[in-house]
C-alpha cells in the first residue's frame, strides 16, 4: 500500500488559509489609511485612493469567490470535528460571507457613488443649516441602504435595521435595545435636574491657563499611556485631524490632535484610544489574522475606550494622580491643577446640542434619539422628510432645550450623509457596557481603585484581558457581559455609577 | 443591425488593466516598506512581513496567471496597432513576465531561504573576518543563484550574467561595460597619484565644530530640497538608519541620518537622495501605474542622484551657495564655512577599503573590482574559494593597496550574501552617465552652473525632466544618453569633469 504524499487537507483548514490571506491584505490597507491620516502629504490622494481600492477589490474578491462558499458549505457540514475557537471562527467567516454576497455589484457601486455625492453637498448644506439642500441626495442614499438592508436582513434572518447594525455589533437586536434606552430615557429627565442644581452647589472650576506646548503635551501624553499599560514597542502615538486607533494588534496606532490653548480634552482623548489600543493589543496571538481573532464589534471596542476615559481616568482617583503629574509638567497652574478642581473640569455635566461635545450624562439621550430615528426609518414608519420636526420634538423631550436650527440639529454628523447607518447605538451601549464591566473588575479586585490613584492599571488591565481581550470574537457581547459580570447588560449599574459621580 | 453593446477589449486594454492592479498592489508594498523603515516600532516586524509577503504572492500570482501570458501572446501578435509608448509598455510587462515565470517556485524558495540563512551567518562573520564560516552558505546561494541566471539567460537570449543584471538594469550588456571599465581601470592608477598630490599641495580642510542639533539639520535640509525642486506637498523627508527613496511619484519619501557630530554626509546624503526623488516625481503621470511609467533602470536612477550630488551639489558653484546657507544655520563656523573650505570638504579624495566610503575618483576602483568577480563567478572562470585572493590582488592592482583582511575585503558588502548579483555596475555607470548627462544639460543652458551658485535648479531640472525623467522606460538606457547628449556613454566625459574638479 502506498501512503499518501500528505494528509487531505480539510475544508476548514483552507478556509483559514484563505482567510489569513484576506486578513493579512486588510491590514496592509489599515496601516495604508493610518498612513494617510497621520503622516501622508496631500498630493499622495490619488495614488493612496487607487491602492486602497485596490486592495478592497482583491479582497472582496477572496471572499466571493464561488470557491469560498463551497468550503464554507464543507466545513459546515465537518463542524462536529472542530473546535469550539474553531467553529466559532468558522461562524465569523460565514457572517462576513454573507454580507460581502449579500449584495450584487451595482448596489455596491450605486451606494458609493451616492454616499460621496451626499456628503460631498452635507460639507456645504451644514454650515447653512440647509437640510433641503441635501435632501434629494440623503433620500438617495436611503433608498439604497433600504435596498441593502434588506438584501441583508434576509440572509441574517434579521430586521433590516439589524442587518445594518450586525456591520459594526454582530447580533444587535432592536428588543434588546429598546429596553435598556427605554430605561435610560425615562431616567434621564428627572435625574439632569438633580445633577445641574448639585453642579451649581459645587461652583464652576478654575480654568488652567496655557500656552500647552505641542511637545510637552505629546510627551506627557506618552507618560500617562505607558502608565495605563501601552508599550511605546509596539505602537505608536501621532497626530491626525480626527482621533483614532489605527493599525495592527502588534503595532497599535493612535492619534490625537493638540491644541496649545488647552491639555484637557487631548489629553482624555489619549487616553480613551489608548482603551481602545490595549483591547487590540491583547486580542488572542493564537488567533492572529483570522476572523475570531479580531476585536468582537463595536460596542465592547467603545466600552474599551470608555472604560478607561469615563469610569478610570475621569474618576477622583485618577484626578489625584494627575494632578501630580500635571504640576510637574505645567509649572504656575498650582490651583487649577488641584485634584478636585480636576475632578471639576473632569465631571462638567452641560445639555448641549452637539453629541461630539456632550458629558457622560446627556451623551445617551443623543443616541437615543438617533436610535429611534433610525430605527423608524428603516422599518418605514417614517419618512425622511419629517425628521427634522422629530429630532427637535424628541431633543425637547429627553434634554429640555429647543433646538436653534439643523445645524445644531439633524445636520450636525457625518454618518447618515456617508450612509453609515447603524453605527449610533455603539456608543452608548459601550459606555453601558463600561460601567458594567468596571464595576465587575473592583468587585474582583477591590484595590483598583487605590491602584488608579498611584497611576497603576495592572490589575486592572489585567482583568480585562482575562474578561475581554482574549476572547476575541469567539463569544457574542452578551456572553461576554455575561461572564464576565454574572448577568447581562444591566442600566443600573451605569445609573448608579452616575449617580455616586455627579450627585455626591 | 443590431451595434453590439461594447467595443471589443483589446488584449492589450485588458494586459493594461492588470499591469494597474499589479502596480497599485506594488505601490501599497513600497508604502509599507517605507513604513518599516522609518517609522514602525521593532515589535511590528513579524506583522508585517507577513502583509509583505501577502502582497509579493498576488503579485506573484497575477504576473504568472496563465491568462497574462495568453494575453501577452494576443497582444504581441496585434503590436502593429499599437502606439510607441503602448510597444514599449507591451515589452516591459513581457519582460517582468518573463522574469517571473522563468524560475519554478522551488527555486524561488530555496534562494530566499538560501539568502535568508547565508545574510544571517555574514552579520557574524563580517566582523570576525572569517570568510571561511559563511563560505559553505555562500557557495549554496551562488549555485542557486546560477541556477537562477541559467534559466532567466535562455529566455531572454543573453549571457547568465547579463539575465542578472537585467533585473536591476534591464538590456546591460557585458560587451560595453567591459570597454567603460577597461578605459577607467587603465586611467585610474596614473590619475590617482596626481590627485593626491594635488590635494597635499591644497592643504587640509578645517573641520566644521559641532555640535549640529539633528532638528536644525533637518530644517536646513528641507530648505536644500526646496531649493533642488523638491515639492512637500508631495513628498517627505524622515529618518531611517540606511538612507533611501521610497514612496510613490506622488508622494515621494526620502531618508537620512543624522549625527550631532557633524551634517557634511548628512545633508550630501538628502541632496543625493533628492535627486532619486525628483526622477520619481517627474515620471510621465499619464502612464502611471503602468510598466512604462516607471524608471528605466538603476543605471538611470543612479545618474539621478549622482548628478544631483557629484555634479551639481559637491562642485565649488554649490560651495558658495551653501556657505551662506550654512553660516546663517550654524553660527561660529565661519572659516569652516567659507566657501573654499567646503569645496576643499567636499572633494576630499582618500583611497580606502570600503566601498560605501570612497570619494567619486576611487569609488569605480570598488566596483570594477566586485564587476569582475561576478562576471568570472558567473561564466564559470572563478571558483568562490578564490575570491579573497583575486579580491587582494585586483584591489591592490587598482588603488595600490593591501587588504588587511577579508572584513575590509570581501566580506564588506551584504550584496552577495544577500543573493544579488549583478546590482554593483549600477553605480558605476550611473556615476558616468550623470557626468555626461550634466554636462550635455550645461552645454544646452550654459547659465546653469551660475544658478547652482544661486541655488536656483529650475533649468537643470526642466532640462532632465524633458530628456530624461519624463522618458519613463519607453526607450533603452542607451537610448536616452544617446538622445540627451549625441552620443553613447563616454568615459572620457567623466574623466574630464574629474581632471577639472580634482586637478585644478
Amino acid at each position: 500500500m502506498n501512503k499518501p504524499l500528505s494528509a487531505p487537507v480539510s475544508a476548514y483548514a483552507r478556509l483559514e488559509q484563505r482567510f489569513r490571506r484576506l486578513s493579512a491584505l486588510q491590514e496592509a490597507a489599515g496601516v495604508l489609511h493610518w498612513d494617510m491620516a497621520a503622516v501622508m502629504p496631500d498630493g499622495g490622494r490619488p495614488a493612496r485612493a487607487e491602492q486602497l481600492a485596490t486592495l478592497g477589490v482583491v479582497c472582496h474578491e477572496i471572499l466571493t469567490d464561488p470557491a469560498t462558499g463551497d468550503l464554507l458549505d464543507q466545513a459546515e457540514a465537518e463542524a462536529a470535528r472542530l473546535t469550539d475557537w474553531q467553529r466559532a471562527n468558522l461562524a465569523e467567516m460565514r457572517r462576513s460571507h454573507t454580507h460581502a454576497t449579500a449584495l450584487d455589484s451595482d448596489l455596491v457601486e450605486a451606494m458609493s457613488k451616492a454616499a460621496t455625492a451626499c456628503e460631498a453637498v452635507w460639507r456645504e448644506a451644514r454650515p447653512k443649516a440647509d437640510f433641503a439642500a441635501v435632501f434629494p441626495l440623503l433620500s438617495e442614499v436611503l433608498n439604497l441602504t433600504r435596498q441593502a438592508a434588506a438584501a441583508k436582513a434576509e440572509k441574517l434572518g434579521c430586521s433590516p435595521y439589524e442587518a445594518l447594525m450586525d456591520q459594526y455589533e454582530p447580533g444587535a437586536r432592536e428588543a434588546d435595545i429598546d429596553r435598556v434606552f427605554a430605561d435610560y430615557g425615562a431616567f434621564l429627565p428627572e435625574f439632569l435636574p438633580r445633577v445641574l442644581e448639585h453642579q451649581a452647589r459645587r461652583g464652576k472650576p478654575v480654568e488652567p491657563k496655557g500656552p500647552f506646548p505641542q511637545a510637552v503635551q505629546k510627551q506627557l501624553a506618552k507618560r500617562v499611556m505607558e502608565r495605563l499599560g501601552f508599550d511605546f514597542k509596539h505602537g505608536r502615538l501621532d497626530e491626525s485631524h480626527h482621533p483614532f486607533c489605527g493599525g495592527v494588534p502588534e503595532d497599535v496606532r493612535i492619534t490625537t490632535r493638540y491644541s496649545e490653548d488647552q491639555f484637557v480634552q487631548a489629553l482624555m482623548g489619549v487616553i480613551h484610544e489608548t482603551g481602545h489600543a490595549l483591547y487590540e493589543r491583547n486580542l488572542p496571538a493564537e488567533w492572529r489574522l483570522q476572523p475570531v481573532g479580531v476585536a468582537r464589534g463595536m460596542v465592547v471596542h467603545e466600552s474599551q475606550s470608555l472604560l478607561m476615559e469615563m469610569q478610570a481616568a475621569r474618576s477622583a482617583q485618577f484626578c489625584r494622580h494627575l494632578s501630580g503629574l500635571l504640576r510637574e509638567t505645567f509649572p504656575g497652574n498650582d490651583e487649577a491643577l488641584s485634584p478636585e478642581n480636576l475632578r471639576l473640569i473632569y465631571s462638567r455635566v452641560e445639555p448641549g446640542f452637539i453629541r461630539v461635545d456632550a458629558d457622560e450624562v446627556t451623551y445617551p439621550a443623543h443616541i437615543i434619539l438617533r436610535y429611534q430615528v433610525e430605527k423608524a426609518l428603516f422599518r418605514g414608519d417614517l419618512q425622511l422628510a419629517d425628521v427634522p420636526g422629530v429630532w427637535n420634538a424628541e431633543f425637547k423631550k429627553l434634554l429640555g432645550l429647543d433646538v436653534p436650527s439643523d445645524r445644531e440639529g439633524v445636520l450636525q454628523d457625518v454618518h447618515w450623509y456617508d450612509g453609515a447607518f447603524g453605527y449610533f447605538p455603539c456608543y452608548s451601549l459601550g459606555a453601558m457596557t463600561a460601567a458594567q464591566l468596571f464595576d465587575a473588575a473592583c468587585k474582583a479586585h477591590p484595590e483598583i481603585p487605590a491602584e488608579i490613584e498611584q497611576g497603576k492599571f495592572a490589575n486592572l488591565q489585567g482583568w480585562l484581558k482575562a474578561n475581554v481581550h482574549r476572547l476575541g470574537s469567539s463569544v457574542t457581547t452578551p456572553e461576554i457581559v455575561t461572564r464576565a459580570t454574572g448577568r447581562p447588560l444591566d442600566v443600573n449599574v451605569f445609573k448608579r455609577h452616575l449617580e455616586r459621580r455627579y450627585l455626591s
